[in-house]
């Protein structure tokens, strides 16, 4: 058990991930997300450690939340806490990922033969089913319900929400003069049931350029073997910061 | 210029697939589709000639085409010629395939993760991109639309003509002792830009099973070489040819 320096209390570690660990504290509901100083791509094939990356994509990832949640977006976020985490609600998770993109980019521009970078006519929302052991393959709605994960109802929530996201984040961007290309949505749902935002939003999980000189500020960086990794997460969190009004919301101390 | 049996003079050959071959009429509105005799699979990789598969292969699919034509589906057929033609309207072609399915099988099981032969929940609706140098890739509707292939309005009209053709050849099929796991629909746009079913319809694109047994009696014998391709086939035409009263309407003659 470590003492956090907000008087939470870390608790038994629950999942250990690529890049994040999640561990319990005393109340059942509430979870402590720490960002671990790694970043992985290709399912894990490709792995590094980046001394202060898990600091910084902690920050960048608290702001969004932050930003989102003052929104009046749902999301796991409660507070920041310590260098690398974050206190959150416990979530049951719903296993898909939601990619929203603005632009083609990446494995969407390879798949469908279109120039990385290209603007999109219209918002693309990609679902994928959260199965490594399957590769995590690209699903659409009516699997998605057919697989029993969610019904068509939650699944206009979500598109819905992702929509709502995308506006504020784009428009976020547009003031610190990031592009946002694309962006991976994580849901679950809370105690009461009902559908929030989770896991974490930056330049790890979704596609941030420099809106003047289309520079990537994000994990291409490390797949491209591009170099100044968390110099560029760094420079997407000075951004952030300068156009949202400085730090995020300090973390309270929370005893449950 | 080869005369057929019905006045119909076949023009220029305009398109020659791995399966069927497109030829030009007098008429600009009216090409003929021809049925060979031949099997692929896998993109083309496995390739076989099964004699008079072109035959049961036209007779199925003018079979099928007539009955949701009689039933108020706007499709591309208009009559059968000979053996192995039929007359069909000429098709914009929208580069889009349609996969309905009613059970979990082939791509879609290995994809999912769920055993061959599962009913599913719901109707599951898979969309993929008719390019053959890109394998043909999945796509969702919002990629569709971002591609500037169709527009959501033309994405509701055809999600729900597929709609109504699965109730129709659901019930055919149920009638016929057929399981109906699942079919693939092509659209394409009339000379007034109405959207029409194009390509076929049957036990090459589809996936017929014996209601009773399980037997595959569609491509799938090929693709996983049980044999005995072309007499399954044939059973297919039989028992659809027994509920559907009778051989499906003659071509009348026509000339432009």
């Amino acid at each position: 058990m470590a003492q956090t320096d907000t008087e939470i209390v870390r608790g038994e570690l629950l999942f250990d991930g690529n890049e994040k660990q999640v561990y319990a504290t005393e109340d059942p509901e509430k979870v402590i997300f720490r960002f671990k100083d790694v970043a992985t791509a290709y399912n894990n094939i490709k792995k590094a450690v980046f001394p202060e990356k898990g600091v910084v994509s902690n920050r960048i990832s608290s702001l969004l939340f932050s930003y989102l949640e003052q929104n009046g977006i749902h999301t796991h976020f409660i507070a920041e806490l310590g260098d690398r985490e974050q206190l959150c609600r416990r979530s049951r998770n719903i296993p898909l990922e939601l990619k929203v993109r603005n632009y083609f980019a990446g494995s969407l521009a390879d798949r469908l033969g279109i120039d990385d970078g290209t603007k999109a006519a219209t918002v693309i929302y990609d679902l994928n089913y959260n199965r490594q052991d399957l590769g995590d393959p690209m699903v659409n709605d009516s699997e998605a319900v057919a697989l029993g994960i969610v019904n068509f109802e939650d699944l206009e929530f979500i598109y819905d929400v992702a929509r709502r996201v995308n506006v504020l984040l784009s428009e976020l961007c547009g003031r610190a003069g990031l592009k946002l290309v694309d962006f991976k949505l994580e849901f679950g749902r809370d105690a009461e049931g009902r559908i929030m935002i989770c896991d974490e939003i930056g330049p790890d999980t979704g596609r941030f350029w420099d809106a003047a000189t289309d520079e990537r500020l994000d994990k291409d960086r490390f797949r491209h073997d591009l170099g100044y990794i968390v110099a560029s997460y760094q420079k997407v969190l000075d951004r952030l910061l300068a156009v949202s009004g400085g730090k995020p919301a300090d973390a309270e101390p929370v005893r449950s």
